[in-house]
């Protein structure tokens, strides 16, 4: 069922310090910083030749990473992303091995315009994983 | 100087029930237990398409990632691993930068026998950063 790793996100106190950091200290090629705010996040993905890091940082008053970086406040890995053919196809085999859906249980519309899930990291080992249809 | 994702790390408290989880219920591909007690882990590669998801758990009295499990007893990502293509240039594009090597600040052999250095979670917004040269 899982696909290729679509991206590995990592939430961030202060995103252009760590555009800095990816493109000047690392040496990766960064996108320009693209704001979410239906989503509650500012966005810049740094690319790989495999795959890509997601660097988000806070967007507004209700956002989703803003409690994770209450806890975390120098900020850390968010959760990662895998591709998958069929996000229907995927939830009824997740509810039949008995891994919670987070929300309502159905897709929503991701940051990347794509039906996304998120699953309970309890049912994971602690990592938050996405999957996102493509 | 940042090349391929060459895995993301999670450490997990019950090796056996991550596997299941990650075959069974996530349908993933997934390697035999490998254990490196000079490493102080047992190793589960699940494979995907584009990179893989290393499954870490504690193996012995001296594991690297009981101080983590310590915390987050439950399991976490711990860490991102890229690939370059020179690890003493990387380094000394690292001190440049101001960023820290871990250790004496010299390449160690790694779980998979290349040369590798890990970066301080501070200098890198809580993320764990390891070098593999490929």
């Amino acid at each position: 069922m899982l696909g290729r790793v679509n991206h590995i996100a990592i939430a961030v106190p202060d995103l252009a310090a760590a555009v800095a950091s990816y493109r000047d200290v690392l040496g990766a090629r960064v996108t320009e910083p693209q704001a979410l705010p239906q989503h509650g996040v500012t966005v810049v993905f740094v690319e790989l030749p495999n795959t890509k890091v997601e660097l988000l940082e806070p967007l507004g008053d209700a956002s989703p990473i803003a409690a994770f970086l209450q806890k975390a406040p120098g900020g850390g890995m968010h959760h990662v992303c895998y591709e998958v053919d069929d996000i229907l196809a995927a939830r009824d085999r997740l509810a039949a091995g008995g891994a919670r859906v987070l929300g309502d249980g159905n897709p929503k519309i991701g940051a990347h315009g794509k039906p996304v899930l998120f699953l309970h990291p309890k049912d994971f080992f602690g990592t938050l994983i996405e999957l996102e249809e493509v």
